[in-house]
Parts: structure tokens; C-alpha cells; sequence
């Protein structure tokens, strides 16, 4: 018999499904890759940030994947207005707002300047009035100003004041920094949380990607490059540590983003994002257990997120558990449909760990 | 009449020619980019480790180019030793011996560890005794062992004291630090040459893509990734003073390495380097224009290189002016050949100066 671990029902707090055949290719992977719960991102074209929208691509994803919970999020724009988020909320047609400063990753060039939020105040207030988390895309947009020098190494670290101030004027609001890559960002997470006993009001999600991967790994391998990027070692030190630590303000968030080989595979303007979704599960088990930390893989890919985000029995579509088993397998070069191709992280690799469902 | 400036017998003290199709493609290029002295890399592979293959090399690159002066160069390895050293530099073979840490760019697999020259000294001595210069490509390997922390970003930085050493124990021979792209680099070399009134053991070639390149033009764009891979704002700011300061211990190198662009169009295993040969000079021109420092762009080009190298007006096989024209440009997409593509440096964008050589 092999070893197997019971994970409960799962979930993968930051997702991209994308539109069109993406989305047929890459909805139905999400429970293959061992996931029960998708928080879904905004960034179509032209992005989520009416409640038609939101219902009616959850609607086209719910037919895709009948056995898969999708929480649904607005992009933060000027389109928002308190009114929508109270209406949002009584509906229950998102459970966060997504907040992309302009230009850093695939389609945020609609996104906000995250040096000054304050026009959104409104909008956060009625968030926060309502338990509408607000989801962080952490990053300073690039500039080589002579005294400003943000790039794409510091983008995330020099974010975190923002952070920390969005915090301070509304300390209610729940707020995750997404796809944290930094030992900065992590200990601005722990500093925050110190000493707290009441609800975690601030957490952050980490990829399966970024507890792999360095710059290194992206220099000369575009399938690897995603934003914001992988930093140097002692930072993904740091992100094995919070992923494996059992603290209850680090969850999973695969950020799986796929795009067609073509667009990785260019030698201008390549598209940033990897594509972990069919194997999210099993890579991040990889990794614990390289830690000698598998116990703790269910915390992270199931209690702690489903906490944060108050996720109730009742609001599942399906209860079934995701099983890990010791079981080897490869990964694909490539994962293809119809005339759609998509290289998944690692393409070509080996996982010593597999996923079965158990109904209940 | 268009403004024009009188560059003279322009050097690049660094140049990738490959061999087969590639080479015939390049070598003509090199004219083209308004270069009448090319210093010639020995990564072929084999890497050029005899005075034949040096000898035969260069042949075949002079027919491709016959107004063009080659210097031809060693592949640091333990095929060298003093006797081929001495035998070598009494037939004018070489004028250098390069130096890769194994592993870190294209074709670098059969190079030395740079954790300890020692073996080599013997070598370095014989090179020291007959005026053979030492090329190092100036990198650490990667390493992310918890207190070694080496990647790509700092892996020249912790080359430098490798760097310090070698000049003190040879401190007759004459050093390049190849492509140096950070201001700890520059810092170095300035440090080595602080009062010095004899003649420069220890200079810096300076690329043209790492005038203009950070990080984050590399993120994303293989057309723009080489090794050392650019840096920050602060290093590109620490390189563009340096190479346009005047300062004789900073002069062109521009590591032009072409790769076929199927080679740089992948999502896996992307080759480093970058094609700058057919437009070197106009790419600096623009470069030093924007620093309103073109009247230092001869030194840079010209006297610096020239000087360091000892090379002679009866060493050269032409003596044609390279003359710097304020004439636009525009940079192709693509250079084709046959079946084979190289896409060069900001392919499709435009240029303000172009090149004409007056005969003498």
C-alpha cells in the first residue's frame, strides 16, 4: 500500500482560468491538480469588475468544472464604486477585490498607482464593511529615476510600506499580499501578526513556483519567468520557511498563469506566468517533504486559507478529499488541446507524489 | 553636410565570430559595425587551445574579412602550459588567454574553477614574461548553499577579490575584467588603478548592451540576455561614467555573441548572449550622445583598447578611418543568411548615427 495523506478539501487561493479555450483547457485541470476550492482572478480583457460579469464567468467556469467551488473577485478600478461592493456582498458574487498597480504583470495596464491609494478609500471602506478581502498584486512599478531605482528585484520589497499603511488605515479590511517572493515580505508578515490573537486581518500567499525557484532559473528559461519573479536564495529560504512553518497567515496561492507555448516561447515580450495548476498539489509536496514538512501541508493548502477567507462547509459544491499518495509520475513537455498548447512548470520532470479524490 | 566625427583605427576587444554558417554570416559584420580591430574569443568548440587552431582560425576569419585585424586568443585549460606560452607568443599566435569559470555562459563547460587559479600559475607566468594578456570572464558559479549565496546577480561581486589576487601575485600581468557589468566592477578597477603613473596592468571592456540594459530588460526579452546578465539602475549609471569618463582603463569590448534565433525563441534553455557586431559603434553613439560625451567615444573605441594591447600601426592589415555619421538608422528585425537568423540588439528599433570608412 502507499503512503498516502489525507488533505481534506483544498484550495488554491489565487488562480487564473483565463477566457476562451484557456479557460476550457485549464478549468477541469484545477481538480486535477488536487484542488477542491479556486479563488478566480479578474484580469480578463476587458477585466471583472461588474457583478453580470463576475456571475456569468463563474457560471462558464461552474459548467467546466462541476465538482470545483470558484470564489469570485473584482479588478480594483475606477469602474468601483461603494454601491457595487454593498450589492457584491449581498449577492455574494465576489469574496475579494484584486488590486494590480499598472503595467507590472498580463493584463494590468487598467490597474491603480500604488503610490497613493487614497482614491480608493471609498471603495476599502465598503470592503471592510462587508468582509471583502482585499487581494495585493506587491509591486512597485519599474523606474531608473536617479534616486528611485525600482526594478524588478525590489519592486516587491519597496511595496511593503504600502502594505503596512493600507493596513494602519484600515485595520479591519482583510488584505493578502499575493504571491510574496521576498524574506522582506515575509517578515513584514510576521511583524504584522505578532502578538495577534484575534483574527489574522493580514496574510499572504505563496506560489508552488517561488518555493522552487531562484533569478537563476528564469535567466535563459522564459517557461520559469513570471511576475513578480523569483529573488535569490535566502529568499526562497524564506518562503520554504513560512510555506512549512504551519503559521496560520501563509496559504497557498498557486498563481498559475498559462499562456500559450508560443508566447513563452519568444524572443521579445514573453508572457509572464507559470502554469502549476494540473500538478499544484503534487509540487508543493514535493517540496515539503524535501523539508522533512509534509504534516504540515495540510494547514497550507487547506485550513489556513480556508480560514482566512471564512470559507464554510456550505459553501462548497463538493466535500470530496484530496488524497496524496506516494505515487510517481511524470510531468509533461507539453499539455495540448486542440490547436492550444501549454508547457506546465518543470515540463519534462518527475513528482514522487500523485492525487486521488475520495468522495465522502 | 551631416555632422561626422573622425573615430580613426577603432578596436572591439571583444568578439564571438563562431564558425560554419554563423561565422560567414558575422565576421563581415564586423566592418559593418565600424570595427577595424577584433580580438577574437577562443569558445569554439573545441575551445582553440593550439597555435594551429589559433593560426587556422584566423585564416578563415581574414578571407571572410580581409580589411579586418584579427588578434586571436587561448582558451584558458589544462591543455596550456608555459612552453606553448612561449612558443606561441614568439610566432605572434595570441595576443591573450581567456579565462571562463566553468559552466557560466556559452560553451564554458571545459573551464577552470575560480575558487583557485593556482594550478594555472605556472601558465599565468609564462603569459606575464611575454606580455600575453588575461582575459577573465568574471563570474562565480552559482551556488545556493545556505552561506555561499552565488547567483547570477552578484556572481561578478564576489568574483572581484579572485580579481585582487591574481593582480597581486602577477603584478606584471596585464588583466582585462571582461564585460563588467556592476559598479562594484567598476569601483575595483578604479581602486587598482588609483595613482598609478606606469603603464595599466588591470583594465575593464565594457559592452555596448550594458550601457543600456537592466534587469528588467532582460525579464521577459531573451533577445537581451547574456552573461553576466545586466543589473541595476546604479550599475548601468556606474558603466555609462566609466566608459565615457576618459579613464584609459575602460575601453570596448562588446562581447557581441550571436546566436541563431531559434537559440534565443525558447521557453527553455535560451542562449546567452547578445548580437551588438553590425552596428557596435552606432549603438555606442547613441549612447554617449544621450551623456552629451561623444567627444570621449575615440578614447573608448580607439586609443584605450589600442594602447592596453600595445598594438602597432605595422600590426594592423588596414588603416582605413572609421568615420561616425549623423545619419539615421534603422536596426533590422532580422539578419538573414541562407536558412540562418540572428535577431541584433533592440531589432527593429532606430539609430541616429551610421558609419563610413575614409581610406587613408
Amino acid at each position: 500500500m502507499p503512503e498516502t495523506i489525507d488533505l481534506g478539501v483544498t484550495a488554491d487561493l489565487h488562480v487564473h482560468l483565463r477566457e476562451g479555450k484557456m479557460m476550457e483547457l485549464v478549468t477541469p485541470t484545477v481538480r486535477d491538480g488536487g484542488i477542491s476550492i479556486a479563488y478566480i482572478m479578474p484580469n480578463l480583457v476587458p477585466p471583472v469588475t461588474t457583478i453580470e460579469r463576475a456571475l456569468e464567468y463563474k457560471e462558464r467556469l461552474q459548467a467546466l468544472a462541476p465538482k470545483t467551488t470558484f470564489l469570485m473577485t473584482f479588478y480594483l478600478s475606477r469602474e468601483l464604486t461603494p454601491d457595487l461592493i454593498h450589492e457584491a456582498a449581498k449577492l455574494k458574487a465576489i469574496a475579494g477585490v484584486k488590486c494590480y498597480p499598472a503595467g507590472v504583470t498580463t493584463n494590468s495596464a487598467l490597474g491603480v498607482d500604488p503610490n497613493d491609494f487614497s482614491d480608493f478609500y471609498p471603495v476599502f471602506k465598503a470592503m471592510e464593511e462587508n468582509n471583502i478581502v482585499l487581494n495585493l498584486h506587491g509591486e512597485k512599478p519599474s523606474s531608473d529615476k536617479e534616486g528611485e531605482e525600482i526594478h524588478v528585484m525590489n519592486a516587491e520589497e519597496l511595496f511593503l510600506p504600502a502594505l503596512i499603511k493600507l493596513h494602519d488605515d484600515f485595520p479591519n479590511l482583510r488584505i493578502v499580499l499575493e504571491h510574496c517572493t521576498t524574506k522582506a515580505a515575509i517578515d513584514t508578515i510576521e511583524e504584522i501578526n505578532i502578538g495577534n490573537r484575534g483574527e489574522i486581518k493580514v496574510a499572504a500567499s505563496i506560489t508552488a513556483h517561488h518555493l522552487s525557484l531562484i533569478v537563476d532559473n528564469w535567466a535563459g528559461d522564459p517557461i520559469n519567468f513570471c511576475k513578480p519573479v523569483a529573488k535569490l536564495p535566502q529568499d526562497k529560504r524564506a518562503l520554504i520557511k513560512a510555506a512549512t512553518s504551519g503559521k496560520p497567515y501563509f496559504f497557498f496561492g498557486s498563481d498559475s498563469a498559462p499562456h500559450p507555448i508560443h508566447a513563452k516561447a519568444s524572443h521579445i515580450g514573453v508572457c509572464a506566468g507559470i502554469y502549476t495548476q494540473s500538478l499544484a498539489i503534487p509540487y508543493l509536496a514535493e517540496v515539503f517533504e524535501s523539508q522533512g514538512k509534509l504534516e504540515k501541508l495540510k494547514a497550507f493548502v487547506n485550513d489556513h486559507g480556508k480560514s482566512f477567507y471564512h470559507i464554510k462547509d456550505e459553501d462548497l459544491v463538493n466535500k470530496d478529499h484530496c488524497i496524496l499518495v506516494k505515487k510517481e509520475q511524470h510531468i509533461p513537455e507539453v499539455i495540448v488541446q486542440d490547436d492550444l498548447k501549454v508547457a506546465p512548470f518543470q515540463a519534462g520532470g518527475k513528482l514522487s507524489w500523485s492525487i486521488e479524490w475520495k468522495a465522502l
